[in-house]
């Protein structure tokens, strides 16, 4: 609001007061009813640069936002409240109290989840252009004018943030929408395996360490289309024939390691490019492949948004993927699509540069920071990172990625995760990612609170090494 | 605004001009830069009733919302916009223009989508409560708190939903949330299956006329653990064998005739209860079946937002339920269920009165009206409607289904789909929903526009049985 100061002052702030004197009693004993009549257009008689029936939502949220939980915590306008019908702290991992305030101090350090939450405070910085408004009668229908499930606006911004990134060629290719990337996983096994009961099952393979879903959807669903086959690798030395029907995933960069991969087997592969994005490694060049999945998790770190699309070269692989995602659930929520739309157009906002760089800086922060650690000890060891030139920043970076694949280097210390464990440190065992289990995943992208905690116990555990514990 | 308009008079008009200029200067000239630094605290230095961030988003939703498109249109904030940046109308169907004032004379009537825009006036009405705000970092983790994907103040007010509308027992029971019902109709088979593979298949079935969804998703997915096996009495005359492993879909009212059905084999169930509320249906009493699937879609009418749940009473189904919807998109939006929350809020609303009565009086003046042209016609009929006691509006009732099914009664007359598309009316074929094309399903819950021009078109085609056409 700095800019109206500007234009305002004395008389002016007398109206101010005296407006939201006005504006206080409008809320609390008139405007919390409903509009009147079946009018809701915005025309003359509203008090407030025009605003009339949306006035109460956006106090709301503001109200919200004002509650202090000590930066350990936070408030939501769908969150707990107390008895009074007033929102409360939800308070982070390892705080506890009204306002979040107390530590617990043999809390663990838990690093599983790829909880994207590092981006949060590029989210408050940008607050006016990212927040939007959702009016009661917004987009009830199933279809949009003209495609049924897909927003023609959203597509637009996704192509625009692939062109700013230079991570994907987006031209002349189709785009589905998925309940995450995690949906369109499947929906692209699918796609790509034989539907025909006159064919042989279509096997689908990754490549060890690779991403526990694509084993886990592939088992759960049990299709008669296809069965999990396990790592390409093996798969290679253990069959004589080639001609065999197989689907390859390709993570790149990969989860866990990070590693920028390609496809072992050369058949029908889909692209997990989840990570593929300017602040988890450098990019050499935008990715052209039959099929690439993304997800706005791990670009913009709004995992509980549910977002992800899958772009695809050919037209037929592209109708199957879109009848998954409609037989599965008539298509995906419209106020995500909305809300994805809002964030998406300040994404791109100067080039992507601000999103970019703030990631980036965050994520080699953390970096810097871990491997200064990790320096210090023979007893674990952290995945080797390679120089890249990087298209988007223009420059040659190390990567930074979204995981530490940590290795226990001592023969007998084989379970990694116990080792780590014994130093009140949760990680991801190596086995869920189909890898032997003298490897951990540590995540590094979740909030600050959660990145400070995993340094004090990393650095901990490796001062146990010199016989002596400092602190950080 | 009006209350406002009590306290402010003379002064307070030229100074709330005043006040609208600076913030139109605030909006075009410096509003629209980001919130500067890590805060987005309400606290000082705001004008009007302490907006800030939020200002912005609220003021594009109001201009949408007050752009005219005639009453047959509308301009969304993600919508289309013009070479100028700026929202424009989206028509409804037989509506084009800039305006969306120009009618299509010849454009068919079409009543094939159970799209639910009958209930749009209703959130119009209820602007100002049914609004939400959701901030750029509103809940950016995959988990709420406790709960990893399900919002529990929502799960409360469904639970408040079904006490206020006295449709469904939910104490002791379990709720999962999903996408649409769509998706909950697929993860009910799976978890009624057997996934031992040493089991025979299970049987998945329903009775005729059904939903086409549920042989569309069986037959799709193709699951080694179920398969389809179509009509419960065909299936019934035809095996002698009753301790076969059958799931079978109840839907009470059913799609596409509005009765309300009973289990026929008397095994495992699924009850989809999609339109088991008060403006659909006469609520004997609450039910309380072992697993039963509502949709917001045909409760509020916001079929876009794609949200469903079930209510389940055994443990074990329930888990795998919840583990379906896990690993199929690691749960469901956390923007569509905050959205959802603040819908049901307005919904429970003097206990569901102003909700259920507004939707009923449209359904039952719908009916009143389609009864009237019916009954003139000898060529069609539609279906016996029965009265009820209705605990909800505590009076006996005629049900008032979302569809009418239509029967062509000339024998040469068996496909009445053809029938009426002579007449420029379009239905859902009897034949989608496995029964005879000598039924066509035709949808009264769409927009008042789309009603007004089936209305006009049925009256043309039955007043050619009399030899005259007349006018509506």
């Amino acid at each position: 609001m700095g800019n109206t100061n500007k234009y305002c002052y004395g008389f002016c702030l007398f109206t101010s007061i005296l407006i939201n004197i006005l504006f206080t009693i409008n809320l609390y004993l008139g405007g919390g009813g409903s509009g009147s009549g079946g009018g809701v257009g915005g025309g003359g008689g509203g008090v407030v640069g025009g605003l009339s029936w949306s006035e109460k939502a956006a106090a709301e949220a503001e109200a919200v936002a004002a509650i202090s939980c000590s930066g350990h915590g936070r408030a939501y306008v769908d969150g707990s409240i107390n008895s009074e019908g007033r929102p409360v702290c939800e308070c982070y991992d390892c705080y506890t109290g009204i306002d979040c305030s107390q530590i617990s101090p043999t809390c663990p350090a838990d690093a599983d989840s790829g909880d994207p939450i590092f981006l949060e405070p590029f989210w408050m910085q940008h607050a006016t252009n990212s927040a939007i408004l959702i009016s009661g009668w917004h987009r009830m229908s199933y279809r949009y004018n003209g495609n049924p499930f897909i927003s023609a606006e959203l597509e637009n911004y996704i192509r625009k943030m692939h062109s700013v990134a230079g991570n994907a060629i987006t031209e002349g290719r189709y785009i589905v929408f998925g309940i995450g990337s995690s949906q369109l996983l499947n929906a692209a096994v699918y796609a790509l395996s034989s539907q025909d009961s006159s064919s042989p099952v279509s096997n689908v393979l990754a490549s060890i360490p690779f991403y526990p879903m694509y084993k886990t959807q592939t088992v759960f669903f049990n299709s008669e289309n296809f069965q999990f086959e396990g790592d390409t690798n093996a798969w290679q030395s253990n069959n004589s024939t080639n001609n065999m029907d197989v689907v390859e995933f390709v993570t790149s960069p990969n989860n866990p390691d990070g590693e920028l991969k390609k496809s072992v087997l050369g058949g029908k592969t889909i692209y997990d490019h989840a990570y593929f994005w300017p602040h988890f490694t450098p990019i050499p060049g935008p990715s052209d492949h039959d099929l690439m999945v993304f997800t706005l998790s791990k670009l913009t770190g709004h995992a509980g948004a549910r977002f992800g699309w899958a772009v695809i070269k050919d037209k037929d692989v592209y109708e199957k993927v879109s009848k998954y995602i409609e037989v599965a659930d008539l298509g995906i929520s419209k106020d995500t699509q909305s809300r994805v739309l809002k964030l998406l157009k300040v994404a791109v906002e100067g080039d992507g540069k601000p999103l970019f760089e703030f990631a980036y800086n965050k994520m080699k922060d953390r970096w810097d920071r871990l491997t200064s650690v990790f320096s210090k000890s023979t007893r674990f060891s952290i995945q080797k990172r390679h120089p890249l030139h990087c298209n988007f920043f223009n420059e040659t970076r190390l990567p930074s990625p979204a995981y530490a694949w940590v290795k226990c280097e001592l023969e007998e210390e084989d379970d990694c995760g116990k080792v780590l464990e014994a130093g009140n440190i949760i990680g991801r065992a190596g086995s869920a990612f189909s890898a032997k289990d003298r490897h951990v995943r540590l995540s590094l992208i979740k909030s600050q609170d959660d990145f400070e905690l995993l340094m004090q116990r990393l650095t901990e555990i490796v001062s146990l090494e010199n016989g002596s514990i400092k602190t950080m």
